[in-house]
């Protein structure tokens, strides 16, 4: 078998390369999964620059999601050729997973690509909607990074509840996307955004703000909220400190937060999870949630595809197809 | 009487004059009162220069506190020479002051100074304690701008409900008369700033953080909190922006949030306006809650005396004696 590994933390095009090791034996109540997509998320390459909120013993196998088959269920419950949601966070960047068979949450067929990316986008999408603001029909909300595969969930699932989204671009190049996409309105960020922002709305109150760059664009998207409003952050594409003025937490009376899906998943109930996971899973197999995606590499090309993903001229998610496309 | 106003926003050493009046005549149940005392908060210089949530129609006379004596009573529920505060926000800048006798609330007698300080900063410490976060005895708490009036009183009531204050200040100077007053731990305010906190508190977990400065003290407040905690920004007296790293949003889910006294009146029951103002009133009269004073001027001198307290190398509350000390 084949696993994208890193010694060290540090440019991930520089850090990771591909090894070759033994394929591991079954042990009872385990099965063999063969991995046919894990993305690679903004997220991974943060971790393995070791910029993330926690660090992983080295050396580590990256990836924190992804879609696989079984190969030989071993007489667990499972069937072969069953597909399966990988287990979150359990280094997904390899051609084949052994382990307990009930760590495989088994899946219906649908399109491989957008099963893959379950359980990091659409959840965060999903919970940056539900967990901070009360809303009704008709509210604007609205987003930075809006081009992302969260912004792309971010506008199906808002739309789904009633709501507009106002969506946030770094470049004019991808604004047609957005409008083809649905955006409500779209914005080209820059000084004038809150200007901007107020005229797209009608003026109408914004009280959430999403925002994954950080930076100017981060004290911006505050600027466009009404009073007693909310910005979470759940990103920081950028790598900017964000210039934030005070009167906009003291006079207008903002609420800045963060959120961190790792920190969800310690802290939400049995319950909860399996209710938010439930939904997103049955949308995603009917189609109904879906994100864009840019192209494939295979593990062999870690390292031009972690270089290619960080780029950021992308138009979608880049994934790895460790047994070919 | 004489009168403190501005006809245009701007620099208050500039704008501001002392203009002379005729005396207003007595309605029917009103009371004119002469003002003893009436401080200069940094946020009436901030009012002054037109970089304040609201801005009042010019001409206006500034001043939003103070306590006066009754020269009139007028056959109202008053008495002659009882003391009173004047009522919040009601142009205090002003040799006398006549209205309807229901505003002016009578006060025991006590320090003049100390009670005419009463309506604006020991709220907002009281409330910046109270509003945000749960704590109990024991707990770490952490401010800047620790030598201000409201750093005083925070320190006071911090202790008297059992919590330890870590203090941060700008300059050295500022240093000996807070560990006189009974802070915990201070701190200069430095690049290291998490670093020497960590080490003052012995890594206390510090879950609220009052930041007065904005700016990097913000930024750095912000680092200093455990995961979880709240900042709560109540003043910007640096006037910078605070360069915030989306990470410690995210990753130590570190809330930000505003405090306006202004808007805190709007939103409060009258029962709780009550309670506050009762503590508070009782705790200063009997002396047990006070901030340095470092000294009066004349309405005359006014112009000066707005220098002399935006220069900020003061030693306490700069106030105004409308008719001698």
């Amino acid at each position: 078998m084949k696993s994208v590994i890193h010694e060290e933390f540090g440019d991930p095009a520089t850090v990771l390369k591909c090894v070759e090791t033994e394929d591991p034996a079954l042990g009872a109540s385990e099965a063999r999964v063969e991995v046919l997509r894990t993305p690679i998320n903004p997220s991974d390459l943060l971790q393995i620059a070791g910029q993330y909120g926690v660090r992983p013993d080295l050396p580590t196998i990256p990836g924190n999601e992804g879609v696989g088959r079984v190969t030989d269920a071993n007489g667990t419950g499972l069937e072969d050729g069953q597909l399966v949601l990988l287990p979150a966070g359990s280094g997904t960047w390899v051609t084949e997973m052994v382990g307990d068979a009930g760590i495989f949450t088994p899946l219906p067929e649908a399109d491989l690509d957008q099963l893959a990316m379950l359980a990091i986008n659409p959840a965060t999408a999903y919970l940056l909607i539900d967990d901070f603001v009360e809303l009704a029909k008709g509210d604007w909300i609205i987003q930075s990074a809006a081009n992302s595969a969260v912004g792309a969930y971010v506008i199906q699932l808002a739309h789904a509840r009633g709501l507009k989204v106002a969506c946030v671009v770094r470049r004019e190049s991808a604004v047609a996307g957005l409008r083809e996409m649905g955006a409500d309105a779209v914005l080209v960020d820059s000084d004038t955004l809150p200007r901007d922002v107020a005229q797209a709305t009608d003026t109408a109150p914004i009280r959430l703000a999403l925002d994954a760059v950080a930076g100017d664009t981060m004290a911006r998207l505050a600027d466009t909220l009404a009073p007693g409003g909310t910005l979470v952050s759940y990103g920081a594409m950028s790598m900017a400190p964000a210039p934030l003025d005070a009167k906009t937490l003291i006079f207008s009376g903002i609420t800045l937060k963060g959120f961190w899906l790792a920190q969800w998943f310690q802290q939400a109930t049995a319950d909860r999870r399996n209710q938010v996971y439930g939904e997103l899973t049955a949308l995603v197999a009917s189609g109904k949630l879906n994100a864009p995606v840019d192209r494939h590499f295979a593990l062999d090309d870690i390292a031009e595809a972690a270089a290619y993903t960080a780029a950021g001229e992308r138009n979608g998610k880049v994934l790895l197809a460790p047994n070919g496309v």
